[in-house]
């Protein structure tokens, strides 16, 4: 079960936001994930003691964002082992808990693969929980790294592309601190921009329905001190047709083999706005993220969410695991809603991919695995 | 000053939503607008006893959409002339209660034209009120026949453009009933394909930040019994790109010389991404929509909105007069948004404007200054 407690998450420095912690005894072991949900408001951490509470936090979408998922779902796998619960059983659930991200069930395999290898090699239970929590560890630590990797080839992407003065960067939902062990994805270019002193101007489109950027990364962006400006997705067109966009940076769900990028709905309308205006459209996440298990972008499953997430306006956003009906309802009753989370942005409107590893542009089913190649853990050779 | 009752708007018809009407003695003079800002939720009727009331209920959007200010416009001045007010001052008010829709300021002048006009005549101010009236009923009436006839061409071409089957129509804001005379503008179209038996689907963009959708578009779908689904605007490129959409359908708040096309902000996306997917963008207006003194859509003024309506979220939404810091704040205290109320699409992202006068397809200077100079009142001649 999740315990709230506002105290602990109060002290925490401007611009670096714990979106996640382990905590050892006598507090632990338990997980403490920032409840996002929460933000701008208020920072509460949500304690959870077992693995069907860190389900509830992902499902509610309290924890979010495509690497933290994966950090989230090893500490979780660690958590179960740790505490003696049956890791295989917790390792399914947490797997499954939202369908779209890849590096959830990636995070739940390191863990799990370190928990069964040290018991194959003959480890106590003990053992193997530490094996499994020093992988989640690993991959905790590897992802800041690859945050602060992925800022600095973004951000020399960027000069390369926008010669001379500032960089008036749009950037949809959230992809910053609160995705990841480090700085994020999207939102880390956009911070090694703001710290060099080159970024202008950080455009932060609402990302409707749950307001992700509003909540989240306009409260980072504050945090920072960058210059920052929200508005309606739907004005995002009119900034294209005024000249106002130097580059689009976004994060990324799950890129298949080919290059398609699901991200969260309305980057794809964004990547053809930025294709008609001739806009470099930038997506930025680390090579985990990439599915060379999904062939094409129409393999890709996109979860569809309720439809009052649509229908009503909840205080705290509805993903957060509020009812149907307890909102205010901004629609007639009865009212059928279409709501897919993520979309799907094909590779030839993709600008270029850059990870930890490099960047791809353009965007090719080889360049791809040549970069996949180079960094997955237990690939082993580096390509020839 | 403005009273609510909610008494005599609850027998309305379904189907009929009386936007706005003029009531005589006892009740009257008055002018009754529906306050649109409190559906789907209740149906209050704003009683309007003068001109102030009347610009606030405009200014806050209690009464909107391009042809019904028009008519409101006309029947304010008729109500300032009738009570006694100084009907200039009262029309100089009116016509600059928003800048963005051409045909508030056209109402206003054509009900002053006739004022002023009878007094020129000889007649006393009873007359000449009387005049303004009547000039504000025939405005009201022909916006009633140019609905029925803007549904009847758009139809038409819906069917030479998506041959067979049933259409699925996007369509963003609320361009129906309650901006109208009559049935209205786009949304004519798709009840008059809905009453033919032809529409398959209606797709309601939700239209955020004030959510003209959701409360409005999706209001009059229900009542009039069609297939509607809402979105959130983010997700109408998922739609497009899943081959779900035959036809875009929206209004316009100004149409310059050139075709170019002022509408709700999100009408500019919708249409790069219909150009992008092959897919009809077509725009319904009336004639008085069309500003030859306009020259191109450069020269159009789009009103910018406080930023409390991206920030803040209202229960009454935020354009209904809330003030900043009194609704539920989704962004950081000291956020600054970016509110543009509307936005231009260019004449070649516009498959066709439809008006009451017929189509033009391809949109063009020569195509348009024809179809106003059929029907322009006062312009006289026909063209030859």
């Amino acid at each position: 079960m999740a315990d709230q407690f506002a105290a602990s998450m109060a002290s925490v420095e401007p611009g670096s936001v714990p979106a996640l912690r382990w905590e050892e005894p006598p507090e632990g072991p338990v997980l403490v994930v920032l409840d996002q949900r929460r933000l701008p408001a208020e920072e509460v951490g949500l304690v959870c003691t077992d693995v069907p509470a860190l389900v509830d936090a992902v499902r509610t979408l309290a924890v979010r964002g495509a690497p933290l998922l994966g950090i989230a779902g090893a500490y979780g796998v660690a958590l179960a082992a740790v505490r003696g619960f049956d890791v295989v059983e917790a390792a399914e659930l947490l797997a499954h808990a939202r369908p779209t991200a890849v590096n959830l069930a990636y995070g739940v395999r390191r863990a799990l693969g370190a928990y069964e290898e040290a018991l194959k090699d003959g480890s106590g239970p003990a053992q193997a929980a530490a094996a499994a929590l020093a992988e989640a560890r690993a991959l905790h630590r590897e992802d800041a790294e690859a945050s602060a990797r992925m800022a600095e080839h973004g951000l020399a992407l960027l000069e390369e592309l926008v010669p001379g003065g500032g960089f008036r960067v749009l950037t949809h939902c959230n992809t910053g601190a609160l995705v990841s062990g480090g700085e994020g994805t999207a939102l880390a270019v956009a911070s090694a921009a703001h710290r060099a002193g080159r970024l202008r101007r950080l455009w932060v489109d609402e990302t409707r329905p749950l307001l992700q950027g509003a909540r989240l990364t306009a409260y980072e962006a504050a945090r920072a001190g960058m210059a920052y400006t929200l508005l309606a997705d739907n004005a995002a067109g009119s900034l294209f047709a005024a000249g106002e966009v130097d580059a689009v940076l976004i994060g990324a769900d799950r890129i298949a083999a080919d290059g398609s990028v699901a991200n969260k709905v309305g980057s794809y309308p964004l990547a053809v706005l930025a294709r008609y205006h001739h806009v470099p459209f930038l997506v930025v996440a680390p090579v985990t993220t990439v599915d060379l298990g999904t062939p094409t972008g129409s393999e890709i499953e996109v979860e569809q969410r309720p439809g009052h997430e649509i229908t009503e306006f909840t205080v705290v956003p509805p993903g957060a695991g509020a009812e149907p009906g307890t909102g205010v309802p901004v629609a007639p009753l009865g009212t059928q809603a279409y709501n897919p989370a993520f979309d799907v942005t094909p590779p030839e409107l993709v600008t270029a991919v850059v990870t930890e590893n490099g960047v791809v542009s353009p965007v090719t089913r080889a360049g791809l695995a040549e970069l996949c190649g180079r960094s997955r853990r237990g690939s082993g050779s580096e390509p020839a």
